[in-house]
């Protein structure tokens, strides 16, 4: 089974759609740009949602639905904020079908056209700060901190399962605040949210920055990002938290009365992360065997393959190791299907990226032993029978772990300060990955860096010292680096 | 606060609408027939998914998710589907907005005209059975158990909150079998899923029953049904459960070769239940307070109040209250809001549902007592502060118990058995609830009494004895009662 993915080092892009389809996660549908998410792709989806949706709790929000469409007269509102998304959104213009005549079939009525069209969000800041509107009085109704889990479309013509498709599962965080400082403080708390998930259960570490202003949120006064680096130098816009200023709240009207009952616009932020977590999360671990996934975000943590002979013997052993492995939470499954043989279900569950395997023969009961095999470094190992409560569970630990720091230590290979152009060009053609340069600051030179290098400011990292410089490209004075990459 | 919502009696709808809003459950938004859920709305809905998802999982399913967008051919491959839907239904036909010319401001761009138009999913067995056709070849593939979670449009044109909305949240399931047999289980197991989860956790009663040909979803072969009594006396169809045969199977040509080498239609179900529910559940309970709340569904199940002065001993023994409770899994708010007064946040609680208040003041508390209050049937009492851990679970029981008790009580009390077109119009206007009676069994009586009655058959109960009779309105024989209602 393990034969049929492409290597990463002969076709990454292929090796990538390999396992995709492989381990079952997705695959295109009938309609152009939208993905069918299979189960247990979804199930990765499910495992973060959940552990995003308490982190999102427990920093006080709550979930809320807000509508699908859009009427077309919102999106205009914010201006930079349509122009980001009007060429890319679909339009709903009609409410009914109808048999046509002459045995055309059926078509669209042509008398039930829609008086304004409809959009399908794309992301929903218009029509939710048209709702705050008659939510927000006065500071006392202050802060909002609403989330919604939802889909969204933006019509891309170009699509990759999971990493940019039409339609999208995403979540949403729309907050007001009746000061600049609390929604800024905001977003950055939710960037830092975003890290902490990114890092502590996808084991993929990432880079906090600030966006430039050509890269930043139609709409946003500021974006922040965390930004991850993929196995074939590329980066990857994992998350965003936008300050917006009072530009929603302008456009759509939300005042509130402070304390001394003078009447303020509200401040806003939004911050969002998808089902593009998917695809960064597979591009991070995976190998040529298939998908290697981080135990805090694995469907199943533990397989257990019985060797099928005596059934009965084994699978005693199997059951109870499950029940007192899955009363420590973990979740384990037992594949006993007669149909396939060990060796096979050996290379299934490689390719599903399962953390942990253990295989049960007589010949090991024999000597109180359970074979351990770990999917991130294929070690495998004799572990008497007595230990596994304690074994496995340090185990799924010690994998965790090392995926993180074998990611970092990727990263820190794959990372570069370079001070003039050639050693720019050098970096990212031979060695990929971030590039710390230095920019002098204006959009002209980050659009003519992209066009020459097709690389992209990815963010103005927030933890670094400012370091005074010139600009790569035109030599002029820069404030400080900023990093660069070829990106998703 | 009380006083702001109309009585049950003065006007049943509007006394509904009166507590949807004033307990900030949903309401209308700028895109005509869509809601928006409030985070208190969405709360309960979270609880109900929470609940829900894990009796599906325990009964073999996974999720997954399929596009939002139908291709409008699709919907045209099982003839009564498309008759069901192809009505009501939001078409996309351009995917790009762009300036026009003259000042117009935004317009759908004619260039960017679909190829084939999508409608937006009013429900998705076309998208699913025609992705099923890849995943379904042998018997060893089925079956498969899917359901998911999702948002649907139909394009009502008369809407009420959570009853009937344009946009609506729901799960859909849809399963593939071997065997006819297999799937009428499946189907008649996933409808004594939604009875459980009603009775048990709703503590609304419902009726099962199986849908007239008139009644059925479009494309079934079977529909198996929920239906509950709202306290106006009309009927709510709950949830639904179809078995569909080989329908859709044979309309997107998905086989299966059988273990004897034969090539075989597959057999299917769908089943769901949707935001609905909510509707159903403020219509059981509510009185003219406001929302009743099962406690297995009340997002806030102990609100405690604390009485001002002095604050810091009454916070003390309000927090450890707190502390306590959650630690049995008991959902606790503590209201320390100062700006308000105690007997402004007790007819709050109320309104919102919150099934047990605890009181806390000074003159109490010098008794080691706390002031414990029910929302179903406002009784208060004294308990020991040391009784609290062992009572409130208890009452929490009780509450349960008590709202199913009353609501079936209530049905009792709304159920008839006549065998005249005279006792039966008398039931329906004078009593309401539902009427048992002969039918002769032909979708044009069924029209004619629905015509003359305006009470539709509700379903053909699945656990009553079949007792011959003749139809009320035309005489003809009948091979059993079935049961008659007005419904929303």
């Amino acid at each position: 089974m393990a034969k049929e993915i492409t290597s990463k080092s002969e076709n990454y892009s292929q090796w990538y759609n390999d396992i995709v389809k492989k381990a079952g996660l997705a695959e295109h549908s009938a309609v152009r740009g939208c993905m069918v998410i299979k189960p247990y792709g979804f199930a990765i989806w499910e495992k973060m949602q959940s552990q995003l949706d308490s982190m999102f709790k427990a920093t006080g929000h709550v979930n809320a639905y807000f509508p699908l469409f859009i009427p077309k007269s919102f999106l205009s509102k914010e201006a930079d904020h349509v122009d980001g998304f009007a060429t890319e959104c679909a339009v709903v213009t009609h409410y009914r079908l109808k048999n046509g005549e002459e045995g055309q079939g059926l078509i669209v009525d042509p008398e039930a056209r829609l008086e304004e069209e409809l959009i399908v969000r794309p992301t929903s800041e218009t029509i939710i700060w048209n709702t705050y509107r008659d939510w927000i009085n006065s500071y006392r109704d202050l802060p909002v901190m609403i989330n919604q889990w939802a889909n969204v479309v933006r019509w891309e013509m170009r699509t990759r399962l999971f990493l940019r498709t039409a339609e999208f599962l995403w979540q949403e965080g729309h907050t007001a605040h009746a000061t600049r400082q609390e929604a800024i403080d905001e977003a950055v708390q939710m960037q830092k949210v975003y890290a902490d998930f990114a890092e502590e259960y996808m084991a993929m570490p990432v880079i906090k920055g600030i966006k430039t202003a050509n890269e930043r949120f139609a709409g946003a006064v500021d974006t922040y990002t965390i930004e991850a680096l993929m196995q074939d130098g590329k980066a990857l816009q994992a998350g965003t938290s936008h300050f917006l200023g009072q530009n929603f709240a302008k456009a759509f009207d939300v005042k509130y009365l402070n304390e001394n009952n003078e009447e303020m616009h509200v401040w806003a932020t939004s911050w969002g992360v998808s089902t593009r977590l998917i695809g960064g999360l597979i591009m991070t671990h995976s190998d040529d065997e298939g998908l290697v996934l981080p135990p805090k975000l694995a469907p199943i943590q533990v397989v257990i393959v019985p060797i099928p002979k005596p059934k009965e013997a084994i699978m005693t052993v199997a059951n109870d190791i499950k029940a007192r492995l899955e009363s420590k939470g973990i979740s384990v499954k037992i594949d006993d299907d007669s149909r396939k043989r060990p060796g096979f279900k050996f290379a299934e569950y490689e390719m599903k990226g399962v953390p942990v395997r253990l295989g049960i023969g007589m010949r090991d009961l024999e000597k109180d032993l359970v074979e351990v095999a770990r999917r991130d470094t294929k070690e495998k190992n004799q572990v008497p029978l007595a230990d596994i409560d304690s074994h496995i569970p340090q185990l799924l630990q010690d994998i965790q772990e090392n995926l993180f720091q074998k990611a970092i230590q990727f990263r820190s290979d794959h990372s570069s300060k370079v001070d003039t152009w050639e050693d720019f060009i050098d970096a990212l053609d031979n060695k990929g990955g971030f590039v710390s340069a230095h920019w002098d600051g204006t959009t002209e030179t980050e659009i003519a860096i992209k066009n020459q290098s097709k690389a992209t400011i990815r963010c103005i990292p927030q933890d670094e010292d400012n370091e005074k410089g010139s600009c790569i490209l035109t030599g002029k004075p820069s404030a400080r680096r900023v990093l660069f990459a070829r990106a998703y």
